[in-house]
Formats: C-alpha cells, structure tokens, sequence
C-alpha cells in the first residue's frame, strides 16, 4: 500500500501517518519526492482497511498494490489448468477448443435431442441447456427444473456429450452437482457468495459467467470464494458486459481473454450468444473469441429458434453453427489450437 | 409491439409478417409511412418473444412497446404505498424521512450498541448493520452470523430502533425475518431471483437495492419478483451504480428517484455511503438525495470508523451524522418533508 | 511513480529497474515488502512515460502518484476562485448562485426577448441560448450565427443579463467573445484542445462543460489548457455523463461538484436540462445540485418548448422555471449560499 | 414515430394526440392494444421533434422509429465503398486486408524512416504518425506540426506507404489534406462538427475514430456530416469505448465491424493499441479484429517504444509487428480476404 501525502503536507504529518502504520504493527517507507511524499507501508498480509490511514490530516490518497487473490494467481500456480473428465477425451484448458453448444433453455426431450444430435455431429464436446432460468420476469419461463436435468442425463448417454447446467440456488446446485459434469453459475450471481462457497464444496468443475459490470479482479476473486473452499476446477467465461452502446445487447470485452491469461492459470471460454444478443453477429464474435486465443466457445444453438422459449433471436439454427465450425477449425491453428472434426454420418446399413 | 419494416421492403414482406402475427394469435395493424412500413401488434396479455418476427425478411427491427411489470406500477395502484410498522410510528413513503443508521457490519455488541445511541438520539427511526456480509473476497470479514441478529435485536429493546439487515441467502433470510424489521436485499443479488422469491414469501418488508449495473426496469422487475409471491411491503434503494467515473466508488443516480416515483407507487431511499465511497462526500449527497424528493436516507455510521471492519473509509463519525441531520431537516420542509428532531439528552435527576 | 514488482521477481530485475530509473535521472527507491518489492521514483517534475519501465522484466504494474495538473490546483491556488462581470454586481463563485437561464438556440428576436424577460424576472442574471448550435445530425437546426449573437447582445442591453452562448471553432469563438460575456465551451469539444487553447487567449471567462464519459482528471486537464494560455477564469459544469442507465438521456453526476471543490479552487456549476434530458426531472435535480453544493445551475427555459427547434423535450415552461426559483431559494441558505429574489413587476405608469 | 398512451388514457386524449400531430401536417394512426393506445405518426422525412407529444396528457413514451442518416446508409448505396489511391494498388474496403502502421507520433525523420522501413517490409501499405498531436495535458509532446507532414511526405516517397495523418483543427487539416493520402479525424473530434463539415470539403478520403462513448448511430451521424458536405471516402474506425473495465485502458468493441457493415456501405478498420493500450493485447486483439472481418487495422509501431514521446507502452517493436503480419496473414482467408506478403529484402547486388 502507498499512501500519497497533500504537496502541502507538514513533516509532522508524514511523521504521524508512519507512527500509524507502525502501530498497526506494519512497516513505513517515506519516499520524499520533488512535490510531495509517499510512504510505502509493508508487512502485510493480505488487505490493509485503508480506512485508518486516508483521512489523516496531510493524507492525499491511498494507493492500494497487493493484488488480493492467491489461489487463482499464476503467482501460485505458473501452469495452465486443464479440466479433465472421467470418461471422455474432452478437455478444457488443453489444446483442443471446448465447444459448449445447445439451447437457452431445456424445453422437452424432443427438443434437446434434436439440438444434441446436431451439435454432436458438429463437433461439440458439450451440451449446454438451463433447467433453471433466471429470467428478468417472473412471468416468464422458468424452466422445467429436475425434470431438465433428467433430459440432460438422457442427452449424455445418448450423444456422449458432457452437460454443463447452470444453478441458481443452493437447491438446485446439490441437484445439478448430481446429474451434470459442469455447474453453470450465472452472471447474475457471480457474486452470490453464498452459492459461489456452495459450488466450492461441489464435486463437479464450475463455469464461472462474468457478471455484467464486473471487474477482472472481481471476476477471479469470485473465482478465489469457489477454489478457497477446495474445488480447483474452475472455467472462467466472458459473456458481454454491459455499457452505453446499444448495437448489441451487451458488450463482448475480448480482451478479457489474453489478460485473464497473464494473471490467471485458470481456463476462459466466451459466450458470444449472450455476448451479443445478436443471432447474426454470433459467428464473427466466435471467429474473434478463437483468435484472440480463448480456450472455447458456449453458443446458443436452438433447431426452431422462432419457437424457443427463450433467448431465441441469439440462437444459431443448427446449419449455421455446422458454418462456425468450420470458420472456427480453420482458426484454431493459428493460436497452437485444434478443433474436432464434425462427424460424418456413417451411412446406415442396407 | 412494433416491428419497423426496411425502407426497400417489399409488400409480400409486408404482408407475411402481418400474416404470421395473426397466426401467433394476435391482431396486425400495418402503417405505411413515408420512408417505410411499421406494423402494431397488439391482442398480447403479456410478453411476445420478437425472434419469431425479427429474423424475417424485410424486418429492420423490433420495438417492444408494452411494459413488461404490473404490481410495482402506479398503472395498478396510483397511491404511495406507506409501510408502516407495528408498534411505532416509523414509516417508510409517508412525509415523515425515514433516516435509517448504523455500521457497515455489526462488530460486537458495544459498537452495535454505542453507534445506535448516537443514531437514535440523533433521530434516526431505523438501524441498520450487516450479520452477514458479502465480501469481494473470501478473506475478508463475513460478519457475525446469527450472533449478530441477537445483537441487534437488543439494540431494538434497548433503543426503539426498528432493524434493517441482509439477508444472503435462503438460510439467513430465514433468521432475518424472524429477528429484523426490514430484509434488505443486497446489490448484489438483486437479481438473484430464488432469493428474490424467498422474500416474497417473508412476513417484514423488503429493503431492495439497486445492482450494480441495474436499469429502472430491472429494478422494477425484481420488486415485480418480490411483489409476485404476495409480500407487497418492498422499499426501493439507490445506492450507485458502475460507470467509468473514478472520483466515487460508484456513480450515485439521483434522478432515479423522479423516475422511479413517475413510474412506481413504492418508496424509494438512497444510500449516500455505498454510492460515493467516501466519507466526505456522504453528507453533501444526503442533502441532495432530500432535495430531490427521496423517502429516506441509509447511511453508515461508526463511531471508531478508522477501526471498523469493513467500510470504515465511507462511515461517518458520529458527530458528521449529528450535522447530516441538522442539514437534511433543514432541506424537508422544502420538498414537503419533515424529519424527525434530535432528542435532547435528559438532564439525569440529582 | 511506484513501480510493483512481480512476486517472483528476482534482485537482479529489481535491481536492473532501479538501474533504468537512474539512467533516465530520477531517483529510485527500492521498498521490499512481505510478497513483493515495490520502487518508488521521485525526482520527477512532471509525467514520466511509463513505458520504459512497464514491459520491463520482473514489472507487474507502474502506478502514477502525481498528479498532472498544476494551475487548477488548490495546491497552487487554496481560495476560490469568484468570477466577476464589470457593470454588474452578478459573480460565479461567491455566495450568491449563479443561475444562467434561456433556450437552447436562439430563434428569433421575438423568442429571445420573450424567454429573457421572465428568465430576468424570476431571478436569473444570465441569458443563455446558442446561435451556433452542434448538433448530430447535419440536418438540424445548426443556429442563427452572428445575427444570434446580435440578439443576444440586445437581451443583455434590454434585460441586464449576462450573455453565455457556445463557440464552436476558432472563427465562432472571436465573435463569441466579442459579443457574449462567457464563452462557452461544450461537451462535445471537452477535449478540443485547439479550440481549448484558442479561448485561453480570450478575454472573457469560460464555461467548460464536461464530456460525456469524461472523468474528473480529464476535465480539470481541460481547465489546465485554457489556463495555460493565460486565462484564468474557467467556470466548470457538470452536465451529466454516458451510461448503461436509460431512464434519462444522460446521468447527472452530482458526487462531482464535492470532489472538484476538494482540488480544485474554480467554481462549478450544473446542468440539469441536459443532465436529464426530462423537463419533469429539471427540476427536482435543480434542487439536488443547488442541495449538494454547487455555485450555479444553467437551465434551458422557453415560452413555447412544444416550438422549440431543438431541446424542446427538456426545456422548462416559464412558470416552471418561477417555481424551480421559489425552491432553489429555499435550500440556498443550508449550503450558506443567497440566490436572487425575483423581481416584482413594477405598476406601469398611467 | 410512435406515441404510446398510458393506460389510463382516455380517448379524449388518444384523440387530442391525433389531432395535434395532424395540426403538424403529419398523419395519425391510432392502434387500440388490450392495454393501452399506441399511435402512429407517418408523413414526416425527417426527424420530428417529440417534445409537442411527450408533454401532453395521456402520454406515455415517444418512440422514434427512423434512422437519421441517410448518405452513410445501405438503403441508399448497397454496395462496399472501395477507397482507391492514386498510382498504388492499395485499397481500403477491397478484399486485400488494409495495413496501417507506423509511431504514435512523428519524432524525427531517422525515426519516421527506421519505423517506416520495417512496417513497409512487413507488408503494410500505408503509414501513421501524428504531426498534430492532442495530449491530455498541455504540458506533453504536442507534435512537430508541418515538419513533420514533410517528413511523413518523404516517407511516402521512399517506401511507396500512403500516409495517415491527424488534423485537430481547420488550419491542420488544410495542410493535412495537402501532404497526406488520409485525413484522420480522433476519437476526441468525432462530434467536432465544424472539423467534419470542413473535412467533408477536403479532396483526401478520411479516416473517422469513433468517439470514445460514441454510440453506433452518433458514428454514422458523423460520417453523414463529411458526407452531407461531398467528401464520400470516408473510413470508420473503432478504437476502443470508454466503460467501468479497467484491464485495458479501452474497451475494444469488436461488434460495431458486424453491425456497420449491416447499415453501412462505408469501410471500418480496427485500431487495437488505443483500444487496449498495453503492447501484450496488440497482437491478439489484431487477430480477433481480422476474424470478426474488419477491413484492416491501424498498429502503433516504433522501433524503440521505451523512449517514445507518447504512447510508448501500447507500441509494438517491429518484430511483434511482423508476427502480428504473421497470424494476420494466416486468418485473412478464413473471412474471404487476403494480406500481403512481407518483402524479402532482395540482395544487394555485388
């Protein structure tokens, strides 16, 4: 910490605000400068409430310098972490691309089949799809709850996708822990801590959504409340954030991804569906994510969008996300990727 | 609703959209203009999802004219709601200010009880002070729990003050509903709608804050989650919101308060302390949150705030709160308000 | 200038640091603390390019202690600043508040005349109104020109007002100065430093509004410009700023006028028409500004705004702007301030 | 236009709507909804002022509905605009990627020329430099002014780059127009309207930064200014908005490239060292900004970025230049474009 003196500041007061900082039993520094004094304050910890020190008489500012996550930091952990999953190849982390597709919602087994068979042969390793859904209005719907997870379960065995599902509450958490690979906390409960210290104690790998006017350091502290309760497997993701500009819904901030990176071993996908609001802007925003070097993608893929429940002016139509593949394999190796071949359907035996 | 047609739209286009609004149910209403053609869609009780228009051919864009709240709108119940609470005379939208005060965090019973002497008798009618705490990071205090309900239920018998504390959770909603007069709802989770619908359920009303990155609409909306599950006693707060201005910790939007009261028959307070950060700008808001016409003023008081736990920067003195209250009773009368006197010290009996 | 080191970073790096600042002739101070070294640089007389230093090996971040602007400062200047108007007894500044009233463009003698006289008559002792108007679109109303300054060097000899209209280039600004009496310079040309450094070579003060996501260092650095130049009387003005929020055109920032007060010794006034953009939220957040300590407000009134060319949305009927006057009136002397008493209407002589 | 009624509106209202917008010669379509009123206005061409609707009884909310900008519009010109340069086969808006790169500022002419050497042989066609420069602080590097447009003109001559060049005011912009290939208009300037207008009546295509809490309609309104005044070369550019997020010194919002190129015939080239102002996120956000099928990119380049007057740290040195080419060049024809080769230095000859 660094606490910046007024130019006017009298000897006296930078004496004092030492003794202070001394006597809350830490180290002052006083660094005269041409205009003013700083005083570096060391021996600490963690976080110093700067409370006692910046309304000193003399005090101009204080400057607060230690980062204050641990578990998150590549300072900790200089590696990448790459989430694995008992049963499968799929990776996120690693150098293949995790592609998470599927619909907003789960609304029927129909449904949910016809998107995974699609998305499958496209070449996601995951199915994406809310049981839960945290709407802006209570009139609107919520969501088929247990009832989803179950479908999920049946989409996994069917199409060998891993489930990623979002929980909203405490309840739903035990139940998604159970029946998904990936825990889903949304962006409007980023720092729900209260669910984020239950995701900690869960035994799947959490996909931490950024919430909408969250700061990086906010996003890994977030982060931090999950790993300081024991689960080590957590996927960031950026999702948009919200600003003044009104040409999509949120803003999509891509350079998120390469400063995660620096500070973080923690893998970070992009959601360019909710990133943009937009169906028509969702593959130049994928294009983009895998570029910039993101280590997947999480998109909204709906086989009748005009009949989706929700979300449907942001779902891809399965032919288009067949097309973001593709645009998405040919990137890949140019930020050292790989990305899964779609599958060819094997022609049935006559 | 309204969906504007492009300029080069052709007839046929026209003509299809109109054609698959009456088969969704509802009623077209084209209007040729100058430029282009828009269509009213109108026959909607409540929300339509506009993918199924907004991707057709010829459509430019999709308008959405009606608004999607009921309880929380001054269209269902065009006066004030007063919350009034049994066994006082405290109200929360009547023209009496409702000034409520406290610490950030409720530390032990003798700051709890030293900080509401001083607020009572300075005239505040409510106390405010955190039990649980939702904390940016993991390490930082988290509040005393259950514990800190108990002192503060003391603090009620002992001075008369009415209790305002949050709830973060199912759990500990639960336990402020039994022991509090007021559950606030944090910032954080104003749109963490499994608890939104917890305290729709609870007896005591609901003290909702504004998230970070909160629109009016969302607001209203979360009221609108509240209100749905039959608790209709719930207190609006402006407590600042994220934008790129640094001088503040957070912006504080005062006209939310106009709007708000155009719009919506539920009292509306403002959190000066959340919404600057800073101590020295707490009162001068307090003033101008008055003068603008809110229904009461939150604020943080502490009477060692250099030693405080949490939030200790943004906390008056006990003294700075005298003089708050000494101005803002001056500010009342002009926006057709009183505000409670201070109580003068009896002199003790020889 | 602080430079945090990484917390792996080796002497070697701290070293080779201190060694660069060195060579570039500042001195380096090297603070070891429990995680990691910081090095102050002092030395400086003004801005450092931190770019030698950040992309050096071992640097995690360089933090700016010193702040840029100097003739702004109270730590130049410690008492405020009062703008004076020969002829007149009307100051920015002192005691009294500034109230600066009138359309947004002048339209024709007729409107001019017929806004200045009740503008003059509820209180105000500034005239304000735009003949050069910038506008977003090319085919707006762009303003009278030189025959709008005409006019309102005709309101100032008929009414004895004050004239404040907007320069917007170098060719506007000389006739500005040559007929107004403050020269305004507006949001959008925040950081039109030519324009900024052409009015510093003017002769009549300046009114500096805000750019709308401008923050509080970059507004003063503005002030800094036309100082630099040799004028010293810039009025500040908060005119609201860009944000997510959607409920009025632009949010007005009153946390600013307490923060600018604490730096700097010019005088700060509030625009509450453009902060808004919401006739009916003029002037409730009038009140608010005058609440929180400003030295002025600047209105847009106009006898017909359903009429008006441009700004009629947010522009106040006369009545109203009587009746902003009447309140304003009454929270002036909390914030130990006069405001001027409107004038009664003589008895025309029979 | 559309004029939504309350809920309560009578008819009498509904009908006192109607009248008065055919008292100003426009047409009124009333469409009576389940819940309220909305009304329709056609006939106008241009904007129409709402204020004389917004106010009146029984109105609700104005709703505008055409888009202000005619020339900039794909209405009005379906195809691309493909800016041409005189005896070069660059093109801004053509298949073959734009390459701008060069210093932030125009130093001397041994650096103008030591950078111009490397980006040219890297492959870019055309050169920046600021010879004008706006500073946030008076006291910065403000430019060698016309020395060096000349230096820049000689660089031109030497390496065959088209140049790229800032005017900040009507005098620079006469001699810009007359040295340069490109007129560049900043991010600060974007609503300098007068600045446009003259810029519209330059011979040189110019280059427009978007402003920094510039929406994507205040864009096109700018460009429309240059247009309206006959200048139709006109080049977009996105450099980064202003938002809460401070990992970046910008946030690079890479969806405005879809979303123009959706309204827009007009080329749009990405600037990622303003829009992230730290070297490390150049090259990614380069890549990204090429994927999402931007027509070029605009790089800060210096040969010795830690002794650069300005904007050292967000400088890539010319070997991170020709890498960023590199992975430029292998993503072009994932989006149909190609990128030129780098120049193999040929062998002098003995």
């Amino acid at each position: 910490m660094l606490i910046v003196m007024q130019a006017h500041a009298t000897d006296e007061q930078v004496r004092a605000v030492c003794q202070k900082i001394e006597g809350l039993g830490y180290r002052a520094h006083a660094i005269p400068g041409a205009e003013r004094t700083a005083i570096g304050l060391t021996g600490n910890q963690g976080e110093v409430e700067p409370a006692a020190l910046e309304e000193m008489p003399g005090v101009q500012e204080v400057i607060r310098v230690t980062k204050p996550y641990k578990l998150v930091s590549r300072d900790i952990k200089p590696d990448n972490t790459v989430i694995r999953f008992a049963g499968t190849d799929a990776t996120i982390g690693g150098p293949e691309l995790a592609i998470i597709a599927g619909p907003c919602g789960i609304e029927s087994r129909e449904q949910a089949f016809a998107v995974a068979e699609r998305v499958a042969r496209a070449g996601a390793q995951f199915f994406r799809g809310g049981a839960y859904k945290p709407r802006t209005s209570p009139y609107s719907f919520q969501g088929l709850g247990e009832k989803g997870l179950q479908i999920m379960a049946e989409v996994r065995e069917m199409f060998g996708l891993r489930i990623v599902t979002e929980a909203i509450d405490n309840e739903s958490l035990e139940l998604v822990d159970e029946y998904a690979d990936i825990i889903q906390i949304g962006a409007r409960n980023m720092q729900n801590f209260s669910l984020l210290k239950r995701a900690g104690r869960a035994r799947k790998p959490v996909l931490l959504k950024r919430g909408m006017s969250a700061t990086l350091e906010e996003l890994l502290m977030a982060a931090e409340y999950i790993m300081s309760e024991g689960n080590y497997n957590v996927i960031l993701c950026e999702r948009g954030v919200r600003t003044f500009a009104d040409h999509t819904r949120n803003t999509l901030d891509l350079s998120l991804i390469p400063a995660v990176q620096r500070l973080s071993h923690l893998p970070i996908v992009v959601d360019p569906s909710h990133g943009t609001g937009k169906r028509n802007k969702v593959t130049p925003m994928s294009r983009a994510a895998v570029a910039v070097g993101a280590d997947g993608l999480i998109v909204e893929v709906h086989h009748q969008p005009d009949k989706a429940l929700s979300d449907g002016m942001q779902s891809l139509y399965p032919d288009q996300f067949d097309e973001l593949m593709v645009q998405v394999r040919q990137i890949a190796p140019v930020v050292g990727r790989t990305a899964r071949s779609a599958v060819t359907p094997q022609p049935s035996a006559v």
